[in-house]
């Protein structure tokens, strides 16, 4: 009886270990289509850190495969600048959105900036709070690369 | 018997994916009294940074409501004298933490600057070092914002 | 029966909560040899945060103990002046390595910067893009600090 038990148990014990395996796994904190989701935070002012996230937006689209990666900027505080009609980097942002690359302003400092959409470069998308959509994002496990 | 056997293992994998799910779901990442936690880590010595911090912990608090988050804030290396007692920001500093949120000096970076616990605004807390805080709670499933 | 079936299926149960618990704690992201693994991520121009991230390394070395941690620094973007020769933190550098801390220079960078293996400080590694290093190692459970 209890070797039969034992052998009862093995299934339950094998079904177990793959079950829990992915909880920690990387690969079970991917996008719904499949990608590795990743969150880029810009909050500074200085265009240099601007052009470096919209280079590793594009290198890590290159070196991972477009459609195998998600990337999402999210810029809020004095990198709001970043967003506006008239930046510097404005056809950079332009193609990184062509690209598939999310961006979203923060309508909170938008607010504080005296910012509405109309002064934003269009096709970027926007949310009530940036630090709220970085914890969320990271919390769903998406990893966070700041700027 | 071997109905019987499969039968017997259904509860089992029930239990299974029950337990197993919660290691990777966001919900079990709260701290004891159910609130997100999240790190704000303030290295900068740039005081527009201090003051992005100190907005967004006001903010976060008020967009998800000031008892659902707890937000502590780890300050080391040249972003040290954001606590001092004669900071530009402290009032703001004495407010947050009036509203809640955690302010920790690195005792590291103070004794390197020959700071001590006189020096600092009243009311923040003290680790030994900044970095092994904000590792640590990473490692608890907090998210990390950097300034 | 049913009083057998539930003796039965504990074990099941007791394996699983032994299985599924470590899949969520921290202790189950150390690297093979049971260290603490974080990724240092330095993209910064100033040398101030470069001596940040080196004095950051040694403190958390010493606070935690040599042999209990790996940092791995992932150096690009213009922070990669840090790692050239004849940069001024390279005595620190060099003695970071010899502490044991991995060093990573970002080739997608050094070839926009046009600068080769032989402009680097010697005992320094190579990966092909940074943010797919610093990306890969907080998918695995690193934590991450940013300079």
């Amino acid at each position: 009886m209890i070797r039969r038990c034992f052998v009862r148990l093995v299934p339950a014990a094998v079904l177990l270990f793959a079950a829990a395996a992915p909880a920690a796994a990387a690969d079970s904190r991917l996008t719904a289509d499949g990608r590795i989701p990743v969150v880029f935070h810009v909050t500074n002012k200085d265009p240099l850190m601007w052009n470096q996230a919209l280079n590793n937006a594009a290198n890590y689209q290159q070196a991972m495969g477009k459609d195998k990666v998600f990337i999402e900027i999210v810029v809020n505080g004095p990198g709001i600048k970043m967003l506006v009609a008239d930046a510097e980097v404005e056809p950079r942002v332009t193609a990184a959105l062509t690209n598939g690359v999310k961006i979203v302003a923060c309508e909170q400092t938008m607010k504080g900036a005296k910012l509405t959409k109309n002064d934003m470069i269009p096709g970027i998308d926007y949310v009530p709070g940036g630090i709220v959509e970085v914890v969320d994002r990271q919390r769903e496990g998406w990893a966070y690369v700041n700027y």
